[in-house]
């Protein structure tokens, strides 16, 4: 089976999953300094570009993988859902960080479970890594020898959320700053991905 | 007329079904017992994850039948459409389910209503198998021998759903626990979707 | 400019217009008599199948007219992004007409709202028909003989909802009716949209 | 890499944005004089269609830049997101705006908030451009001469609403006006897009 429409329904549920996020941006009702009602929800504003960062520099990476995949089936398939799944389920932590982020002992809840989401996604997604680097067959030949630095920058990138998530139970902002940190590690680096194929070869314009 | 633009419609609507159910998952307002909060809240996230991966296969496998598509017509269309419809409801039963899953005597309409739209989701995919079995003129050729499995697929999974609504007058829990089987069972079955046709000769790709 | 790429915003709006209806399902909160509670609700789900019906034909019938599409100019797309709007308000005049249809003498103003959406949805769809019929240069040549009957099904099925307009001042039962009527008619007519072309020579898959 | 994915994930971006203005269309419950009721929350319908005409005139502006570019690379991929994120966040102004727009003193920070976001958004599908400029070897060779055409038009499109944010200290209902007024600027406006390429030669049909 061709990759195809695989990308459709990616691309469907990352734009919906990033868009969704501005349901949760604070809208004070009746209120007489809205002002200063909304600055003082910043960390809204902040929870916003990270979840927004994340998941679009998550996007460019699985872009990344996805160009070099020639061929799919119903276990890959399986495997994308599984990281569909958390991509769209990310507006939920990040409502609750933005609620609770400044809320003394509940900040702790919110910040692990935001950076156990990110991290299962993480993980989600270094499985796709690996299963395709053991199944080259289904990647062109020439974006073969990436497979596994793809699978390390995934699983790393992953498991920087086991740091925050034990940093929650210290400082739940500090945790929060990880979290933050990793998207514009992400967003900033020069590295192009791994496997990320030049157009001449591209599968979708071939 | 193609399929090519039917599978835009489809991959939205699926990706977006899927993606709504984020909107259910609590969140708790001032809570000062968050995690406590959070996770007597189970029914929620297992609802969520029945409902999205349900749909994820039945994405896949609607998937594999359009895949042996080669031509559709307005009655096509318009079954489509109502599967569509089935797939874009499921966020409500869920809702339902979510909340009343673990609540005595109500469980069992919550129960009866979610397996009746999963019931009536799957007999409106076996009718699209169904309507191709007698139009075989629209499948590509080498796929038309296994139009018949896919319809027989399709209408078993389907009616599962009918001892669900039974089991539910007895146990509610029983009758999510059978949901939750076909889930699960869909998503580690072995078998290729019938009718998916092989890269080599696929339509999208042609 | 080629359509292709209004192709996907047009199924991207119709896909979420059909799929936001589900957000107007009722979801009664600790309810003790959910059965009753949600059977007593009816006209939710009736106004749900409409709309999504209304919207669904539509999108069969449009997806007719741009099959035979070959090119675009920056006043189409204007005139797509009215008619794009009117499918997006959609889920908004059927939540209020599922909350008012039964309520005595506001009914009358729902039904008013409902039918005045649908007008003008309907027309500005033909006037997309109308533009075309005007610039033939962008319609493949053999699908130009059927513009004219293409605007004309547009502007009737529009005007139709003048009757339900009307009928909403005496009876809003009445004109919901109309409005059901218009679109189970749709559903079930035989004949294929005009300007439909065939596969061979679509557009999408030359 | 090729382009073609991203314009996926753009239209989804889009066709969410815009459908989901439709959440913050007034639903008066309960009430007993509907129409009136409907009536005095015209703010709300003004912004819709500010808003939805705003986003989609960008749409044509947005893609007429695309379809001169012939490949893509990831600094142009994260220009590209921070340019969505704001695509993403209108319907949180406009919900503002809608509330506020004749409340008073707090009408001018919901006038300051909605101009400011149009600026960046303006800014940012400038820096699209100019980033294109700068990097002539990703667009299609003939468009290459409109590049800076391309990007005073953006520039000059969104510090109008620099306008629109001082006027909001004077006058909330002329700085709202300067809003409209640019939607309609650009709607009526008889100029192609610069660097939109003909279908002839169109990257996505090639």
């Amino acid at each position: 089976m061709g990759p195809n429409r695989l990308h459709g329904l990616t691309d469907g549920v990352f734009a919906i999953s990033m868009t969704l996020l501005v349901l949760n941006l604070p809208h004070p009702h009746d209120s007489a300094h809205l002002a200063h009602d909304l600055l003082q929800r910043w960390p809204s504003y902040a929870a916003y570009l990270v979840s927004f960062l994340t998941v679009g520099i998550l996007w460019i990476e699985h872009h990344g993988m996805m160009s070099a995949v020639q061929q799919v089936n119903r276990r890959f398939l399986e495997r994308t859902l599984a990281f569909l799944l958390l991509v769209s389920i990310i507006p939920w932590p990040t409502s609750i960080a933005a609620e609770y982020a400044n809320r003394g002992s509940q900040a702790t809840t919110a910040a692990v479970l935001y950076a156990g989401v990110m991290l299962l996604m993480g993980l989600s997604f270094a499985m796709g890594w690996r299963y395709l680097s053991g199944h080259p067959q289904f990647v062109v030949a020439r974006a073969r020898p990436a497979l596994d630095a793809g699978m390390r920058r995934a699983t790393y990138g992953g498991l920087v959320y086991l740091l925050a998530i034990t940093l929650a139970f210290v400082s739940p902002a500090a945790s929060f700053g990880v979290d933050a940190a990793v998207a514009f590690y992400f967003a900033l680096s020069r590295a192009e991905v791994p496997g990320l194929v030049a157009q001449g070869g591209e599968v979708e314009a071939s």
